[in-house]
C-alpha cells in the first residue's frame, strides 16, 4: 500500500460524528500529509503588524520544516519569504524578531532587497547573475493589524476572511497595540488533538478554574439559530456602543462578541482590568470578549483592556509548539499601566492546563484499545467542524493529485532541532 | 518485501544455539512486531494484590503502547482495562497508583464504574446512549499475591503457572506484604538484550561482586537431573520445613527454590538479613530463595525477609524500562524492623551494573560486523530457552496471520514521552 | 520505488556546479546509504601513532554504527579491528581510550590476544573450539605518524595518499608529538552540510575574525596553474630550509604549504607561537602551515609549534559529531612551554562558528522551497570537489550493486546513544 493509498484509506475509514482514526493522530506519515495538505496551503495567522513596523524589520517562523521571513517592506507593506538563500539554503534572518535593511544571509554575505531581489553575490564567477536569483516568495495578506500568509502559489481566496474580520476587529485597534508578552510551550501531542481541545469549551469548567471565573460557559447554546436572551441583550448593549458582534462564520473560520461573566470585563483572576488604558475606543473596557478562529491553527479573544492570540505549529508527529502573545495598547506602560504577572496570569495557567490535557489524550489516543468515540453534538460542535473542514481539505487533496509522499522516511527535521528554530 | 515477509526471513535466517539476528534487537520494525507478537498477548506480570488493597485502589502501566489500569473491584477482585476513555481516548487514570471510587475521565469527566461500564456522560446528544460503551477490558488472573495481565482477547491457558507458582509461592505470603521501594531504570538497549542478560548467570561472577557475595554459581548445574549433593540437602532441609522447592518448568515459566551461599541468609551486602520480621511463616529466615521466572519479561527471587521482583518493558526499538520493586512484610516498620538502603543496596548495585551490560551490548550489537554468536549450552540454558521460545512464539504469531505491519513508520510514540507514562 | 531506486534517482537528478538535492541533506536513507557507500568503505583519518604508544595500548572511534578498536599490536605496528564480541556482540574496549594486554570481552571475560584471536572462554561446551573465531579485522596504514582505518574488505589503493603525504608531513614529526588536547563538538546537520563548510573559505572573512588574523585568504588564487607571487616566494622560502610545500592533489586527498598572514607564525589569537618548543625541527617555526584534507571527512593544519586535526562523524541523518586534536612537541609541558586556553582559543572559536554555520545551513535546507544553489566556481572549488568525489563513488557504488537498502527502518541507532559512545 503506498502512501497515498494509505492516507485515503484512513479518511475513508473514519465516521462522521467521532474523533479520527488512530494513525492520523500518531504517525509521522500523517504529519507529514498535514504538513503538506493544511500547512503548506492555508492562510495562517502570523503575527501582527506591530511587530515589525518599520521597513527591514522582521519575525520569522517555522511551518512544517520551512523557515519563514516576514518583513516591512519599502513600500510600507508585508512581505514574507521563504527564508533560504539560494546559495546554499542557509537561512537568512536567523533570530526571532530583528531588523535588516537588506536580507544579508549570514554564510556567504549574499544580499538580497526587501523585495526578496539578490543584489550581490561575492566572489562568483563571471557570468553569474545577481539578477537570475530572488526570495521564494510567499502570500501575504493584512487585515486589522493582522499578518496571515499562505506557502503556497494558489493561495486560497483570502475575500471571505478579511469581509469577515475587517469589521469585527477594527474598533479593538491591533494597529496600536503592542505585545506586551510571548509565551511558547511545547506540547507532546499531535497539533490536531492540541487544536480539538482549543475548540471546545466542554472541559472548561472541570479544568479551568481560572478562566471561568470570567467566562461564561456557553457551549451549548446555539448562537446563530436561538441564541439565549442575555445573549441577544448584550449584544445590543454592544451594538449601542458601535460594536459589530458577529457571530459570523465562513468554511474556514468563525467570529463572534461573546459576553463575559457577570460583572467582569476582562479576562484575569479577579475579572477587573489589567491594563489602565483600552485597546481600542472600547470605554469602561465592558465589551465581552471578541472571538475569531481560523482554520487549521488559531484562536484568539479581544477584551476591552487587551488581546490574546493563539497559535498551534507542528514540530514532529506527536510534538507541536503552541505560541501566545498578548497585546495591549502602545502606550500603557508596564509597573505603571499593567502588572505583567496581572495580564498573563490567566491564558498562562489555562495553556499549562490544556498542555497537560493534549499530553494525557495523546497518551491513551496511541492505545491499541483506541477506537473514535463519539464528539458531544451539543458540546463539541466547534471540534466537529474542525475535523470536519481538516478531513474535506485533505480529501480534496488527495482527489486533486496534490499528496506526493516524497518523504516516506519519516519527518526529516528532528523536533529538537525544529524547537531551536521556533522558540526564541 | 512486506513488513510481515522481511519478519518471516529474519526468523527464518535464526541459527539455533546462537544469539539474534541484529535486525532483531535493533530494528524499529522489530520492536513493534515484538510488542504484537508478544508483549500484547502473553502473560505479564503486573504488580501485587498489596498494591491496591480497597476496591477503587489502582496501579496503572505502559504495555507497548497501551495505557492499562489495574484495579480493585467491588468484589474484591482484581479488574484490568485499556485505560483510554471512549470518548476521545484520554487516559482515565494518570497517576502510578492512586484511587478512584468511580473512574472518572479527567477530560469531560466521562464516568465509569469499576466493571468499566460508562456511567454518565455530560452534556451529549439525547440519543446518546451511555450503556453502549465500556472500558474494553483486559485479563486478569491472580496467583499467591502476584496479579498477571493479558492484552489478548484470547489469553493462553493460566493454568500451568497458577498450578506451578500457587504451591511454591504461597509459604513467602505476599499477600501479607508491603511494597517497600520501587525503582525505575531506563536501559538503553533492545529489551531481550535486557532479558537475556537477566537469564544467565555467566557474567556474574566477573560483574556482581555483591550480588555473588550472597548467591551460590549453580550456573553449570543440571537442576532437573543431575542437582549436586549440596542442593539436594539443602531441598531436603526445606522440604522439612514444610516448603516446596521445585523446580518445575512449563512452556513459558520456570520456577524453584536455591541455596545461597554458605552461611547467607538473604541478598544483602553481608548476607544477614534486612528485615526484622520474615515475609511469610520462614523462622529464622535460612530458606534460600524461591526463584521464579516468566517469559517474556520478569524474574523474581522471594529470600526468607524479602521478596525482589524485576519486570522489563520496551519503550524503543534500544530503549528498555526496568521496573524492580522490594516487598517486605506488611507489619515491618522502616527505621525500625528494616533500613532501607540496607534492603535495597545489592539488587540496586546489580541492577545498574547490569544496564551498563545491556547498553554495552547494544552498542557492540549494532555494528555491522555482528553476527550471530554461540551461547554457552552450560552457563547460557536460561538464554536458550528464551530466544527459543521468543523465537518459536513469533513464528507460530506470523503463521497464524497474526501479524498485521499496521504501523509501517516506526515506532509511534517517542521514548521519551512514553517514558513519563512510565516513569513516576 | 525501492531505497536503491530512489537514491539511484537523488544522483541522477543532481545538477552540476550546484548544492546536492534536499533529500541527501536531510533523510534518514540519505545517511544510510552515506554510512555504505563512503564511511564503511573510504580510508578514514582515525587517530595519531603517539596515541597509542606501548603494546595493548589502544583508542576506539564509532563509524557509522560500527564500534571500532585501533590498537598497538605486540609486533609494534598498528592493528585494527570491529569492537565487538564473537559471543553475544557485546563492546570488548569501552573507553574512549585504554590499555588491554589480552582484550578481554566485560561481558563474560572472552579472552582475545592482539590479533585478535579468540584464546579462552570460560564454561563453553566440550566441542567449542576458540581457535575459530576472532575479531573481524579492519585495515590499518600509517604515514608519518597518523592512523588510517578502512572498514571495507577490498579497501582502496593506499598508495596514493602515502605517496604524498610522507614526505609533505614527515618533517612536522607527529610521531615525537603529544595530543594536548582533544574537543568534541555534536553538530546538528548533516555531516555533508559539516564537510562544505570546512572545504571552503569563502564563508572565513566574515565569520571567522579570530582564525583570518593568522590566515590569509588564498581562496580565490588557482594554487595549482597560477598561484599568486607572494604564495611561489613562501614556497622557495620553505624549500630553502629543506621543507617541500606541494600543494598536491589526488582523487581523493589534497595537501600543501601555505602562508600565514604577514608577521603571523601560527594560529593563535596574536599570530605569535602558542607552544615554545616546536613541532619538528621548523627553525623559528615561521613555515606557514601545511595542510592537508582527506576525503570524506578530515582537514588538518600542521603550524611551526602545533598540529591541529579536524574529523566529522555521522551520528544522525541530521546530526554529526565533530572531533578536534591539538598536537605539540611530546616534551612540551604544559603551563611552562605552552598554556592550553592560547594554543586552543582559534580553533575551538572557529569550530563553535562552523557548528552554527553548520546547523543554520541545515534548517534553511529541510525547507520545501529549498532548491540546489550554485557554487561559486572561483571560492568554492573544494566544495565542488567534495560533492564531485561524493557523488561519484555514490554513483560507482549502486552501479556496482554494492547498495543494500538492508536497514529499511531508519536510522538504527539513535543520536544521542550514538553520542554516548562516541564522545568520552
Amino acid at each position: 500500500m503506498t502512501n497515498v493509498d494509505r492516507m485515503r484509506s484512513l479518511f475513508a475509514e473514519r465516521r462522521s460524528g467521532h474523533s479520527l482514526p488512530q494513525a492520523l493522530y500518531a504517525d509521522p506519515a500523517a504529519l507529514e500529509f498535514d504538513i503538506q495538505a493544511i500547512f503548506n496551503r492555508y492562510w495562517l495567522q502570523a503575527g501582527l503588524e506591530i511587530e515589525i513596523p518599520k521597513a527591514g524589520d522582521y519575525i520569522t517562523m517555522t511551518v512544517g520544516v520551512s523557515p519563514i521571513v516576514i518583513l516591512r517592506n519599502e513600500a510600507g507593506g508585508v512581505s514574507a519569504f521563504f527564508n533560504s538563500c539560494r546559495h546554499r539554503g542557509a537561512q537568512i534572518c536567523t533570530e526571532e524578531r530583528g531588523h535588516m535593511h537588506r536580507l544579508v544571509c549570514p554564510y556567504h554575505q549574499w544580499t538580497y532587497d526587501l523585495t526578496g531581489q539578490l543584489l550581490r553575490a561575492g566572489r562568483m564567477q563571471e557570468d553569474f547573475d545577481v539578477k537570475a536569483l530572488r526570495l521564494r516568495p510567499v502570500h501575504t495578506e493584512c487585515v486589522a493589524g493582522l499578518i496571515f500568509i499562505s506557502l503556497t502559489e494558489n493561495a486560497p481566496d483570502f475575500t471571505p476572511i478579511r469581509a469577515a474580520l475587517e469589521p469585527l476587529l477594527a474598533p479593538h485597534d491591533l494597529r496600536n497595540g503592542k505585545v506586551a508578552y510571548t509565551a511558547t510551550l511545547i506540547e507532546r501531542a499531535n497539533w490536531k488533538l492540541v487544536m480539538e481541545n482549543a475548540r471546545e469549551c466542554y472541559h472548561c469548567r472541570a479544568r479551568h478554574l481560572q478562566l471561568m471565573h470570567s467566562f461564561r460557559d456557553f457551549t451549548t447554546q446555539d448562537l446563530y439559530s436561538a441564541p439565549e436572551p442575555w445573549m441577544v441583550e448584550f449584544w445590543a448593549r454592544c451594538a449601542a456602543r458601535g460594536l459589530k458582534n458577529g457571530p459570523i462564520r465562513g468554511s474556514d473560520f468563525e467570529a463572534g462578541r461573546f459576553a463575559l461573566s457577570d460583572g467582569v470585563v476582562s479576562v484575569t483572576a479577579d475579572g477587573k482590568r489589567a491594563v489602565a488604558k483600552t485597546l481600542g475606543a472600547m470605554g469602561d473596557g465592558d465589551v465581552g470578549t471578541m472571538w475569531w478562529a481560523l482554520q487549521p491553527n488559531c484562536f484568539n479573544h479581544a477584551v476591552g483592556d487587551y488581546a490574546f492570540l493563539f497559535q498551534a505549529l507542528p514540530t514532529g508527529p506527536q510534538e507541536t509548539v503552541v505560541t501566545a502573545k498578548w497585546v495591549v495598547n502602545k502606550d500603557a506602560v508596564e509597573g505603571v499601566d499593567y502588572d505583567l504577572a496581572r495580564l498573563t496570569e490567566v491564558w498562562n495557567a489555562t495553556n499549562n492546563e490544556d498542555r497537560w490535557l493534549a499530553e494525557n489524550n495523546q497518551r491513551g489516543v496511541n492505545s491499541i484499545a483506541y477506537v473514535p468515540g463519539p464528539y458531544s453534538q451539543i458540546s463539541e460542535g466547534r471540534v466537529l467542524r474542525f475535523v470536519d473542514w481538516y478531513c474535506a481539505a485533505s480529501e480534496a487533496f488527495i482527489a486533486n493529485g496534490g499528496y506526493h509522499a516524497s518523504r516516506p522516511m519519516g519527518f526529516r527535521t528532528d523536533p529538537s532541532q525544529q524547537r531551536s528554530a521556533n522558540v526564541g
